[in-house]
């Protein structure tokens, strides 16, 4: 059955083995132009006998279509864009389009450069989540969308440019969880990672503008949590915002330090995977105990998080529906709707486990 | 900067803009036939101004290059798979090749679409971790080489079959883990998934036989499990061996089952992420403690499984590697070279954490 040669069989090859001109091979395979149905039958098997297999490519050249979607995520081996990458490829191939995704690092060197490879590749739309944190920063995007390129951005805003995005309320999940610490009884909340600050801020104020300044989804998610402090008339400490580079390292040192003030916090707000890993390492080398000891609330739920002990509360992001509502989104406009901008935003869970407990204190 | 059209500029309007005939603008671009160093120097300024671009499509019609390689993977979204697909994409990058990746689910039927799919954009190779079990299913793989696409098979061999491929050694790995169990003094040792059986086989020799029809990661882990028992000299009992499909929830079950038998497991041996959790789901289930009552290594290391109450040992696979060296030797082939047939075995690695202690008795 397998065909041995090196080079695919050509139209001529085709044309040989059916017994056609060349001409009435190519219009049959082409899809162009006049020929008989017995004819056309006759090639179409001829083809299918001797392994020819019509060039995308040169469909493509035609038709000016290429059924590819680029794809642009920060990292396809962290698990959350790993979710949105399947959820994209699902709701992508059962159009018949397929996806060329790429990886920046949170670089926008990288992403500027991933931009000019689909432009390069013709894709037909682009699904990213971008590291640009304002529109000056963004004008690839800009110039791929001069091009007539559909771009529907995912995961994050970029704040300042009206673009279709999918995204989740980052704010609200923030103060939702913060909220439910402080229902607890915890009035010292200790918040793990977000903006990558140099160096700490002294003013509440600060704070707000370098949120308003950072990638969208740590800005709100550090907005959400100053806002649950709002909203229960707790006074805002700079001492309980993590400072530096966003990794698990930084967040155990972190975290160490916070464990280790005077006025500890009682509880943690986790915004990464990362971040709860490292707290949880802080936790334990202060010789404490999640829950009886410090409450925890993590961003993105794992089974990993279910099975610790105590299972953790974490919020869930609905990663599926993020990539396969970009992709449908996106289809929408390649097809010619959507002349609105439209930011569809997902829902978020709080999955309550057992790492949030009343503050040591209230419970003595 | 941005150009408002919604059209890409054409050669005609470079050659305009330049104060040049067409086929010079032509020349120019597709870098053929003469043109002068200065008329060059004045088309390629012409075409930043406007905006032109180079189509890849265009280029590849007549190269025959794409600079695109294809992956397809299980699921994308498992984070052993995203890690290899990032090793992949990152090695390519550096050669300038793009990677289109599609995922099948385990699904063989999946697997051949998305071959047809990627023989149909003319990558210029694939990197497959194929569901195939044997030569017969995987004629697919065989037609994208009868015409002349280069292949690379990552994670799994496809038994019978002569294949470029990149793998660890599953069968040393999990002989190495096991015998770490036992030589903390276990005899009992439960196996916790691997080839999905329907029914418990009753004789050893079925075991091996259901190994060898299996995709080639489980079948090797599970014969790494029987010569570890072999090497010392415990019997096989099947009744510490998983039936039933591989997920979470039956891993939990079986687990439990286990658990429950008058001759317990003192010692867990899980193939996978969801195993591990499924198994930890039924220790904690069953009242008892990892380590303590129950030692446990798992396969497929993660920054979880380091933060554990206690600490997880476990088996590293090198993900990115896998990945990066399945790029390199595709690279390799599209290049030219390589005309043998090699598969380059890469090295796991036993991390030592807490999960494995001597069994009760022992320390009683």
């Amino acid at each position: 059955m397998t065909n041995e040669r090196a080079a695919p069989p050509t139209i001529s090859e085709v044309a040989a083995e059916a017994g056609v001109g060349r001409s009435t091979a190519a219009r049959t395979l082409g899809g162009y132009g006049y020929v008989s149905p017995e004819v056309r039958e006759r090639v179409l098997a001829a083809a299918e006998r001797i392994g020819y297999r019509t060039n995308a490519l040169a469909r493509s050249m035609s038709t000016g279509v290429t059924h590819t979607i680029g794809v642009i995520v920060a990292d396809i081996a962290n698990p959350f864009f790993g979710g949105v990458v399947r959820g994209i490829s699902d709701a992508s191939r059962t159009r018949g389009f397929d996806t060329l995704v790429l990886s920046t690092y949170e670089k926008l060197a990288e992403e500027i450069a991933a931009t000019d490879v689909l432009i390069d590749k013709r894709v037909d739309g682009m699904i990213i989540a971008s590291a640009a944190l304002d529109p000056a920063s963004a004008d690839h995007i800009l110039q791929a969308r001069s091009r007539g390129i559909p771009v529907i951005l995912v995961d994050r805003v970029v704040r300042g440019l009206h673009l279709d995005a999918v995204v989740i309320d980052n704010r609200t999940a923030s103060r939702e969880a913060v909220a439910r610490l402080i229902a607890a009884g915890h009035r010292r909340v200790g918040f793990v990672w977000g903006p990558p600050l140099a160096e700490r801020p002294s003013r509440r104020r600060d704070f707000i503008d370098v949120a308003a300044r950072n990638l969208s989804t740590d800005g709100e998610r550090l907005q959400g949590y100053l806002d649950a402090l709002d909203d229960e008339g707790i006074a805002f400490d700079p001492e309980l915002v993590m400072v530096g580079p966003k990794d698990e390292e930084r967040a155990e040192a972190e975290a160490t330090r916070m464990l280790g003030l005077a006025d500890a916090p009682t509880a943690m707000f986790c915004t990464e995977t990362d971040a709860v890993t490292g707290t949880l390492r802080a936790i334990r080398a202060a010789g404490l105990h999640v829950g009886s000891d410090v409450s925890l609330i993590g961003f993105d739920d794992s089974s990993w998080a279910a099975v610790m002990e105590p299972p953790l509360t974490m919020i869930e992001q609905p990663m599926l529906a993020l990539g396969e509502r970009a992709a449908e989104a996106l289809l929408e406009m390649i097809d010619g709707g959507a002349d609105s901008v439209r930011v569809h935003t997902l829902e978020t869970r709080l999955i309550e486990r057992a790492s949030v407990q009343p503050p040591p204190a209230a419970r003595a």
